[in-house]
């Protein structure tokens, strides 16, 4: 029998014993949900991620996507597999009833993501983005395109894509030369015809599903012909493949252009899709794709902002998912695979890889990156989960408050220390890590995806720091600070105060250089913004690996719980010992801000 | 006109200015080298890896070698490649001109193949491995071995490898299973006839030459039919693919029992090799591929080690070329790809992304990593260069007890950090480094081997610290110490004594853990190698950028001299600024030696 993907000890702690999830029955929402019916989902994508999604991981990769006359063909496999996951009603999990969804509490869809990515992240990635882009036309489409959009997508009948990057235009949204020129109004609200280019489309073409919903940001053309300059003029508009307003299906003035190659990730179709081309499909006779605005006009960044900081817990989650799972495939390899002696021994049998002192420490610095992002991401989890429906209001503001400083955390830690765990994995297999024959490789290349899309790791350090930090004032940092001080009090009853202490010294610098921080010029208080995230990722994990360790007790009679406990301390102390000493080079190197990068003369670059 | 692979004016800065190329003209050996050859040989590396190597750099990746029913058949390009590399005399660079050498110093030729592995590095492993093989056999074979083996190599007819690995055998060459039986005598000496099945053999067969000449570990089989155990019974061989010794060129009995499917290395051919299977090639009639004993009985894995050590400092040299290569391409696309303003700005037109800080930050770093390896590795062909052909002996034997400390730091630091420029040049690419339409992306999977291959980092640590230190005393410490100490009065007499203050700081803490560990025992001792072999490495690092900073004059007249002088001293600072602060977190995990991981009991990792 294969390992299971995760661990679903982890998974039941996390969720239960660690997150407490019983307090959120007591609500409205989730009043229909009890141990039992998120035990019987859990075990459900449990099996159904293995059963659908697992098999065909490496086919997916070898045999990618192809680009036909008619439009994108996924491997079968895929196409089952997202069919299988939405009849089973898995894309369903965060929805209202009302639109067939199943209501469940975040933390249990992340659950259930997390053992779809783990399987699979490649396929994942169809239904997790038609999720995003659900969730997003809930919030702000109008009940016809709520109807018209989002059921469909609840129900697996279409899938949906997120269209924001241009060729010319990645990170930089302000840029964006997509046109939206009026084209009067129906049930579903103003129409626009779309002219433009988007690039890195994920799911942007494929056979899964006959529809597919694209939202779209573009800019509105002004009366003097004119594109709006910067982020304000930016609109989101709901782009489908097959016009449903009138019932025709007929097909949108969408094409695929080409399809991107990339390094893993292969299983999911990365296009570039061109708006308006009027070539091949001229709806109503004419060029431009028909998309309907969602929202005001010029709100539209704001609006996918709101679907941005899921996703990119989402990518968080992903991360964690696939160093995860490297790490369980790095055990079973490890306790199998026998290789040398003791050092100092020449004689005896070979002993297993995993009695050699380095190996252990790969497995363990390993075991903490993995299970240390999956705690960060299921803790923002439970933050959602609190910021929409706990019942007074202060709380609520206080979790979405956390959760807003903890988004680039939980997007960019897991995406740099995940992979780390991937690289560790390769390394522990040696050369048989370096060959497609073993899915760490394949793990290793997916997973370096992460710390690129949805806004790069030095993205999510200038959103720390230029955003969260300075824009928002230290409010969010000292709600935090106040959870790490309960932390270090819980532990340091708990016979854990040496780490107690390590972490409320860190923190208190933390707090420090934050203040500095808001004291500085905008542009000199980057300079050194990754390390500033470095610090506090690693600070922030920490924390959340004492009050695991703290959570937990050791002395259990039931010896598989109390191993557990042992084992999650063992990694707690590892995790101080051995990270947490990066805490204080990374924070001086802030306090320092020296400018000998940021002030080096781009001619000192030049290639000769 | 594409940007050159490498900048020629930091390799001519390195071997004229840094490293007193000149001092090696006046030797016996290198009598008729002077700059003028030495520029000629190193034009025509260049001109040659741009013109035959880097054109099927993607080509040869995406179309591996194949298996075909008489043999490996690879990419035409590669085949040209190597032939125009063995043509233009490249691959007899530094042998003896009795065998149709060049006798060039070590310093040029390690240039040369700098030049051919960042244009690729798996045509490279090509003429790579056989110039190893060369070397063994021209150090431990008979005459007519030589003649037989090693000219047709010289002379570009045949090619080389190294067959150590098995299956059930990487890093533990104790373990291997290989048996050779005495079969006679003749011209090329003892005859013996191997059964084995050796794993990883690059260049294990190809279409490039008709034949090739495997150098294999194997085990005498002894009077009691039995193996001998452990090292001590590891024996030599020089095994050709078509027998020589009698004119036939009958094929011997090796065929290949599959192909390895690598992340990356994919033009090189990585087989399984099964020697002696009888079924295909029956020398002679009966089963046994045909061996010659190279050296004496039971002496095989300490000439395999010679080799061994050339070997890990030409990965080291691979891993360093790979990450350069990157930084370079990283540096074009910065200075080309327009996209996001300066922090705080929201008008304006779109800046070159090395104009952002973070770009910078990466591009710093990538390029003290990958400047820092090639230094390194340059430095130790230099002492190669004084260890075989200084003219007193005491010379020679300092320059070979660094060299002998050094090695495990030249093959470790350049795959970890030569790595890690790799990973960043992705990252500064964004998605587009992501996509198989970059090098960037090919450049970080090829190099994702070096690491693992001819003994992982793991392995360099326990080589370092339970051999180099523990074995053989802190004699070469010593030695190194002395040295580091004459770069840093250098250093503060040219207004670097920040950093040599900081440096010499460093270099007292590493001789006193070096003491300590010299009292630990064995096991002991190793538990946290790769700590101290990291802290090693940046130290060693950290030197050579002071020492090439206090090289140069950054007040030139020269307006281009002085702003390579400036850029190089922009790197010092960087690293240690930014690196050198980890040296003392990583040397306080060693002096605290914690049994964390060590001591973890197997089953905290069970999976359940």
């Amino acid at each position: 029998m294969p390992t299971p993907l995760l661990s679903r000890r982890d998974i039941d702690f996390l969720i239960f014993d660690w997150l407490r999830i019983d307090d959120l029955f007591a609500r409205e929402r989730f009043a229909e949900h009890s141990r039992e019916t998120v035990t019987a989902v859990i075990d459900l994508a449990e099996r159904l991620t293995e059963a659908e999604f697992l098999p065909h991981y490496k086919d997916a990769d070898r045999d990618e996507p192809k680009l036909r006359a008619d439009g994108v063909e996924v491997h079968p496999a895929v196409r089952a597999a997202v069919r299988a996951f939405s009849e089973a009603g898995l894309a369903a999990g965060p929805f209202d009833a009302s639109l067939g969804g199943l209501q469940l509490p975040e933390l249990v869809h992340t659950a259930v993501m997390a053992y779809s990515m783990a399987a699979n992240v490649a396929t994942t990635a169809y239904p997790m983005l038609s999720i995003g882009n659900s969730r997003l036309l809930s919030t702000f489409g109008t009940p016809a395109q709520i109807e018209a959009f989002v059921r469909p997508q609840v129900e697996g009948r279409a899938l949906g894509t997120m269209c924001l990057s241009e060729p010319q235009a990645g990170s930089s949204l302000a840029d964006i030369a997509t046109r939206a020129e009026a084209d009067g109004e129906g049930a579903l609200g103003r129409r626009y015809r779309i002219t433009g280019n988007k690039m890195w489309i994920s799911g942007g073409d494929h056979d899964i599903t006959d529809n597919i919903v694209h939202l779209v940001l573009a800019k509105i053309v002004g009366d003097d012909g004119k594109l709006p300059s910067g982020t304000a003029g930016i609109s989101l508009f709901a782009v489908p493949k097959l016009l449903v307003e009138d019932g025709s299906a007929e097909r949108n003035d969408i094409s695929v252009a080409g399809l991107n190659h990339k390094m893993g990730y292969r299983g999911t179709a990365n296009c570039l899709l061109n708006f308006g081309e009027g070539v091949r499909h001229r709806p109503g006779g004419r060029a431009g794709a028909v998309g309907y605005l969602v929202g005001e006009p010029g709100r539209g960044l704001a609006a996918m902002f709101h679907m941005m900081n899921e996703a990119r817990i989402a990518i968080g989650l992903g991360a964690a998912a696939l160093g995860y799972r490297a790490h369980r495939l790095s055990v079973d390899y490890a306790r199998e695979r026998r290789q040398g002696r003791p050092a100092g021994a020449r004689a005896g049998s070979p002993v297993a890889i995993i009695d050699h002192p380095d190996v252990r420490r790969m497995l363990l610095a390993q075991k903490t990156y993995s299970e240390g992002a999956l705690a960060l991401v299921f803790y923002c989890a439970r933050l959602i989960d609190e910021a929409r429906t706990a019942t007074d209001e202060n709380t609520r503001a206080q979790a979405l408050s956390c959760l807003e400083i903890l988004t680039p955390v939980a997007k960019a830690w897991p995406s740099e220390w995940g992979l780390a765990a991937n690289d560790l994995a390769i390394q522990i297999h040696g050369g048989y890590g370096y060959t497609r024959d073993f899915d760490v490789e394949q793990l290793y290349r997916d997973n370096r995806l992460n710390p690129i899309h949805e806004g790069t790791t030095g993205i999510q350090a200038i959103d720390l720091v230029g955003r969260k930090i300075r824009r928002s004032g230290d409010g969010a940092l000292k709600l935090l600070s106040e959870r790490v001080e309960a932390t270090c009090r819980k532990a340091a009853a708990a016979g854990l105060s040496t780490q107690a202490q390590a972490l409320t010294h860190d923190w208190v610098r933390i707090g420090d250089i934050a203040e500095d921080l808001l004291q500085r010029d905008h542009q000199v208080a980057i300079w050194n913004a990754t390390h500033f995230l470095s610090a506090f990722g690693h600070a922030v994990v920490a924390w959340l690996w004492l009050d695991q360790a703290a959570t937990l007790e050791p002395d259990a009679d039931d010896l598989a719980t109390a191993r557990f406990a042992q084992a999650k301390r063992r990694c707690c102390r590892f995790f101080f010992e051995t990270e947490v000493p990066k805490i204080a080079t990374w924070l001086q190197l802030v306090a320092d801000n020296s400018d000998v990068a940021a002030a080096c003369p781009p001619e000192f670059f030049i290639n000769e």
